[in-house]
């Protein structure tokens, strides 16, 4: 169920419940820029969200320079946005505000 | 000392002494694309080259599709490559190997 492609009106709606996501052109993924004060803070964050991507069995695809991580987040097999992106970009949001 | 741009010269020298490192065109930064079983021994890497990493005070830009790491590595400061990229490149070689 949580692997289903959202349709355009649920993905807006799911993204109107996060602050600081942009929805790519396409409509296919969901993008943010995550900045810390140093790579230590960068590096800790990136393990809790691994953490809990490896038990969603959903991951992230992201980069990471000193203290700025880039994420972006879309559900491969269903060919685009589902709840599971949702439920990832929520917990990394969570991580990040303490 | 270390963090001197090294000269063509050195550059070609210290990347001959690597295994499937590639100089970008302009010579400016080294990278490489490390490829593991799964998400959770390519986190198990960055995690040991962060660590690394944060000890010799130069970091990776890097990014992690699932089982997938792209690693480019340069200087900022010294606008080019150094000593220390090759040090990091060996390092991570190391913990890739074995």
């Amino acid at each position: 169920m949580t692997r289903e492609k959202l349709s355009k009106e649920a993905v807006v709606e799911a993204l109107a419940g996060l602050d600081g996501w942009s929805l790519a052109r396409d409509g296919g993924s969901i993008a943010r820029t995550f900045t810390f004060r140093n790579f230590s803070e960068a590096f800790a964050f990136m393990t809790r969200v691994a953490l809990a991507a490896e038990k969603m069995d959903h991951h992230p695809d992201w980069s990471n320079v000193y203290k700025t991580v880039n994420v972006t987040l879309n559900t491969h097999d269903a060919g685009g946005l589902t709840a599971l992106d949702f439920e990832l970009a929520k917990t990394m949001d969570r991580y990040f505000g303490g």
